[in-house]
């Protein structure tokens, strides 16, 4: 029996809800495929700052860093939203992600045929997406120095960040996106603006000398601002997409919006040795927390990500994708992605109808 | 009789045949207005390029600023795409909104209930959509210093740029945009990234400070990632978005291709005092370039934002507003905007059914 530590952090609003479903579901098929996990539940964001004064404890770091993978719910909330910068719970992500030294996010968008019609693009448009945007995730603009504030001569006052990447750091993420365009339908989009920024131009150089190692990837290049439109006019001309930190943090919500169900799309985050993270992209949902509203499913696939590309469990993995289409197919929703003639469910009951098919 | 001296430049692929259109409209609705103009022709982009070897020459640069406003065309083509980044054609543009300190970017993106079809989100999503991104144009990202290339201990190469935002540069953008703001339908959004970037964090609390000299206008913040959502998800809550240098590229493209027409959409630059800068906001599309297929609407509106904002000619402005929707309702499209039942025309016969209706 394969055994794997686990670290949950399920953070705030309906964190909590969402994990616990898919810790459920990550035994059931990690049971059915022979594995084993002792899951370690840890305090992260405003549950952690309420607790501990911090968004990011040291004990919740260092339990991430000594397990196999870590599966994050959702932080924030109304109540810190006013806290200075270093004490609001977004702040423990860019610190989880620096320190795991996940650099490389990916993040599908697909949307699910059962789901086309909650798009706000036409059906045409959006039937059969199905794309992945790979983020660079602990350089660029978000972690450049300089940054900061300061004073002009004129005793004015000006702020300031860094947009800033090294050869090394988009050498190893292109690599993960070409092996990872190569898995798909063997097309990569890499998305800069080297019509403006040096770090761009640089961007694009590295990108193109690392496409000679995957002749079987059909390499292509777009500025940013037109693929902002691209991904509206046509979406379906993107298989994968690699670009910076803050133009990905941009294009994967943009993305995310198209398909029209959030509530249904995981993230992988993963460095180059040591656990990966793992979460839902959609947030805290403070307004309906704790009243058994949440859709799980975003977080469950997220779970099948775990296995698949934390833990190289591919069977398991597709167990829990399986589950979730079955569950899909036999008409359970809850209230985000209802549509007549579906049945509405509450977080609950769709994860043990998740379950029973997986 | 009012005179102004008006500086043209066509550019590239189809900006001399929509200039061309778009003089035409302005030459007819000042004479009706009892405005005189003096046009002054100068090359820039390619064109300049190829006469002169630069792309935005002194002799240009000097006629604009000399001028009481400057319509441009589109500049760019396949023919430059491969040249050094201060030879390409898009350098031009940087160089001259930086020359005429055009610090205020204000791009409509209106869907013309004529073409709400051609928009790929659903008609109930698309319908109604009428709103105005005013970007900073002058600063941020695209101009900070220090940037360019260096080499670090480990003689690897990295790229840098700097975002960089002082007081007065975002007060400046906030009150251009709190006024127009004022003149709409007295809603503003500003977007940054303040939970991430310090250069965000003075911006949002210098557009709060100015929000008390504007007690009539709703000020509302939101980050980039999720406006870029919220685009998609249900524009129609949007009147005016207030946005620096690189997220108002991007959202603005964003916002314009939810429109499904990018061919009718014009743009306006402008400073504090001196000329402002007027053209469409679509490229030069060199695929249809001298084949008399090109949409002068865009351009033959941004003649329109040129009389009102750049001459404070409201009243010619309404007249080539109002000639622009009765050749919609006439029925008559270029190809990009042609839909069965309506009438297929070329550039030229476009413009000439414009001038029936100024
Ligand atoms: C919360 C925020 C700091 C974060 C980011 O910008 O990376 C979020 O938007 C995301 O994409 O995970
Ligand atoms: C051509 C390019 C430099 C320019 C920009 O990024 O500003 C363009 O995208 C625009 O929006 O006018």
């Amino acid at each position: 029996q394969r055994s794997y530590t686990i670290t949950l952090l399920p953070g705030d609003g309906i964190g909590p809800e969402v994990i616990s479903v898919a810790k459920d579901v990550l035994l059931l098929a990690g049971h059915l495929e022979g594995i084993k996990y002792e899951f370690r539940e840890r305090l992260i964001g405003g549950a952690a700052l309420d607790d501990t004064g911090v968004p990011l404890p040291d004990e919740t770091l260092s339990a991430a860093k000594q397990s196999d993978a870590v599966l994050l719910g959702a932080v924030g909330g109304y109540k810190w939203d006013n806290n200075d910068k270093h004490l609001k719970p977004e702040t423990a992500l860019l610190g989880l992600r620096q320190e795991l030294k996940v650099f490389a996010n990916l993040r599908p968008a697909s949307v699910f045929p059962q789901l086309v019609d909650a798009s706000t693009l036409k059906r045409a448009i959006a039937e059969g997406v199905d794309l992945m945007v790979v983020r660079e995730l602990t350089g660029g603009i978000y972690f450049g120095k300089p940054r900061g504030f300061d004073t002009n001569e004129d005793g004015e006052e000006f702020g300031f960040n860094t947009e800033i990447y090294a050869e090394h750091e988009i050498d190893r993420i292109a690599h993960a996106a070409f092996k990872i365009a190569r898995k798909r339908r063997g097309k990569l989009c890499s998305v800069d603006k080297a019509n403006v920024l040096e770090a761009s131009i640089l961007w694009r150089r590295r990108v193109s000398a690392i496409a000679q190692e995957y002749p079987d990837v059909e390499l292509s290049h777009m500025y940013v601002d037109n693929a902002a439109m691209q991904l509206i006019r046509n979406p379906k001309q993107f298989d994968t997409i690699v670009t910076n930190n803050i133009f990905g943090d941009i294009l994967s919500d943009e993305a995310s919006m198209i398909t029209g169900s959030i509530g249904m799309l995981p993230s992988a985050s993963l460095g180059a040795s040591g656990p990966g993270l793992f979460e839902p992209i959609h947030g805290s949902a403070p307004d309906i927390a704790g009243q058994d509203k949440a859709n799980p499913f975003a977080t469950v696939l997220s779970a099948a990500m775990l296995l698949r590309y934390g833990l190289d469990e591919e069977k398991a993995a597709q167990r829990i994708e399986n589950a979730v289409l079955d569950t899909l197919n036999k008409g359970f929703r809850t209230g985000d992605i209802y549509s007549t003639g579906t049945k509405l469910v509450g977080c609950k009951q769709l994860g043990e109808e998740i379950m029973k098919s997986v």
